[in-house]
């Protein structure tokens, strides 16, 4: 068990799981061409079946040879997840499942040390990160209800209900396109302009900056 | 008073608040439903005001248990004010004060430890962000004064006003739709780019990152 | 001389020149009203010939006071450019010297300490600015070169001459209306993506950024 | 040889070298106007020429002094590439080698101190930021995969091919333009909002942030 758990620690399995994320990666990329996807169908689900195979039993090595320490890992959990999300029978028709079919290739991440660390600073900025998006979101939230109030007569196609208003007040937030929305709605509401400049500068200048200041402490700590 | 204190200051009743906060939001999101509003108009009515009860109960309690301690952090203030606004008689008839009544959903900034530590970092931040957002409003105005006076008969339909071009300017500043003013502009003066881009690399380049330095010093500190 | 000293140095003196300065600006804004300015251009007129005696005598003033020391600060040699050139007999028939009067509004920068603080940051961060905005022009200069060699035959509205390429290039380098150009591009060039993908990674993901380092790490030092 | 390598190492020199570099960046400038390129054909290749040779006998200069010093400095290595692709015979005739001519202004940096301290910051930074362009690489795969296989048939001008899908979603991570691919593809998938908005906050929120992140704190350690 010792030999196996150098082996599996070792850089040579190391590489080669990151080839097989790679070959994963690839074969996804190449079933995107239907003439492809059509032509060599049961070559694809083959693969597919392999990768899937041989990440259930790197996983498998791996709890074997670690025990418990394998599950404090939070990285472990995320490939937990991943690799098992394919293993739920109804993967196939279901279509949302089908999608974690795809995410397999974020195993990546939890592979390559080098990327691991970078991804493990946005996670020691976490309890401020969960805050400053809350933060969004509620901003983002007030403000919808809001425009919805006040402009869902005067512009229907950008407020005229809460769900195009997230949609447009989103729009605002990353400040594209957000002119025309303003210039529409001032046509008829002339001052319109006070809640677009207010809501981009709290939200795109105070709030989007505080997202960057919280992921810079949290690397520099 | 002391076993009040405790139950008042206990994650019990913070929680009750923050579910109350939640289901305030909630009424408010489906009130912009003009079918649901108007169909059970009294039940919105009745919701609204017993939240307003519960906050106005919550915030004379907090005084009553913390006495003038209350009334020294500005989160309390914060409480007061939105709270305190909705229950000023003409609220309903003028409509810049119905507004506040969307605000209160903001309340959870104050009521959640986590969101009170990030925006307060905003605040710490708040001297040198004054100063930045200054600097900002400076830069806005007299770029906006001397494309008013350049470009006015030029391209009336962005620069026509001082308030179109103040509307124009921040349209840059936020680089959004920029090169569409740029090339109406420079059709009849063809050296406006050097207007254009000296004003987006020293505001959207220099001033805005200003901001986020401000923001991150402050985190840091 | 020393009580001379101790009241232009006082806060009352100071707000008085901010008072001034904030007229200025009053002024200028009403002006751009041409119905305003045609009417009542002798008002116009005097406000803006007292207002700049006003500066004159105060900097003046602070010359007699602070002697030598003056020249020392460079915000006041802000001041001096600023008001100075307002002085020079050509100033009314010059266009580009008229300008300089709208600038006068900037002085609050220099009268203001928390603003001159905040704007000293950006001075502090000079030398490190300076060739973040040189490596700037020079990815910029070199992408516009390359991009009108490459491109100049197959989109000749964005890449026909040096000139085009270099407000093409900065529209990307905003990122703003960038895939306009890249599908235009690529409808002759298919592998255009490379390029407008390679600068806008380089530019605005890196050198852009290199600059909020830089700020930022001024304002920590 | 010691006088040489004082003469080589000092400012005339370098100032020198800095010249021929501006030199070179204003004759390819020159060069972009067809009629000035074509009038002046044979003294444009005369310049190129000169210049081509300054820089050869400056490198050689440079090895003779420095010796194997000069190989160490990763700066050296640059220039070495820049200026020795220009002598590969076949770079007339194959247009990428051509392209390595424009590079040429780009030594610029490894000559001026001030710029290669700045740029050293990006270097130091490399590890970092490597992972997490690897990472933003990785999403926008992922991405594009997904995006694929669930709009394509729904939105083929967007999402037609995993090429199309790339450069797409390129597009939306920098926000530009994704509100009217969002609404397109809106149009028949009502949710598909919740997989743009996903990607934006992921990828321009976080990882781009992240960027920031690695820069800052290579800076300022
Ligand atoms: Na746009
Ligand atoms: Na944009």
């Amino acid at each position: 068990r010792e030999r196996l758990r150098v082996f599996i620690d070792s850089p040579v399995f190391q590489r080669a799981v990151i080839a097989v994320i790679a070959l994963n990666g690839l074969s996804l990329g190449l079933e995107t061409s239907h003439e492809l996807a059509d032509r060599y169908a049961t070559a694809f689900l083959v693969i597919d079946r392999a990768i899937l195979a041989v990440f259930v039993v790197e996983i498998i090595l791996r709890i074997a040879v670690h025990g418990k320490a394998f599950f404090r890992d939070p990285w472990n959990w995320f490939d937990l997840v991943i690799v098992g999300m394919a293993l739920v029978p109804a993967s196939e028709s279901v279509s949302i499942l089908r999608l974690f079919r795809f995410l397999r290739v974020l195993r990546l991440i939890s592979v390559v040390p080098g990327m691991r660390r970078v991804v493990s600073a946005l996670f020691a900025a976490l309890p401020g990160l969960a805050s400053a998006v809350v933060l969004l979101l509620l901003s983002l939230y007030t403000a919808s209800v809001i425009g919805e109030q006040l402009f869902h007569e005067v512009a229907p196609r950008y407020f005229g209900d809460l769900g195009r208003s997230l949609f447009t007040m989103f729009t605002v937030l990353t400040v594209e396109g957000w002119p025309e929305v303003a210039e529409d709605v001032m046509t008829k509401e002339p001052l319109a302009w006070i809640f677009f400049a207010t809501f981009i500068v709290i939200t795109a200048f105070f709030v989007l900056n505080l997202l960057i200041g919280v992921i810079v402490s949290a690397m520099e700590a």
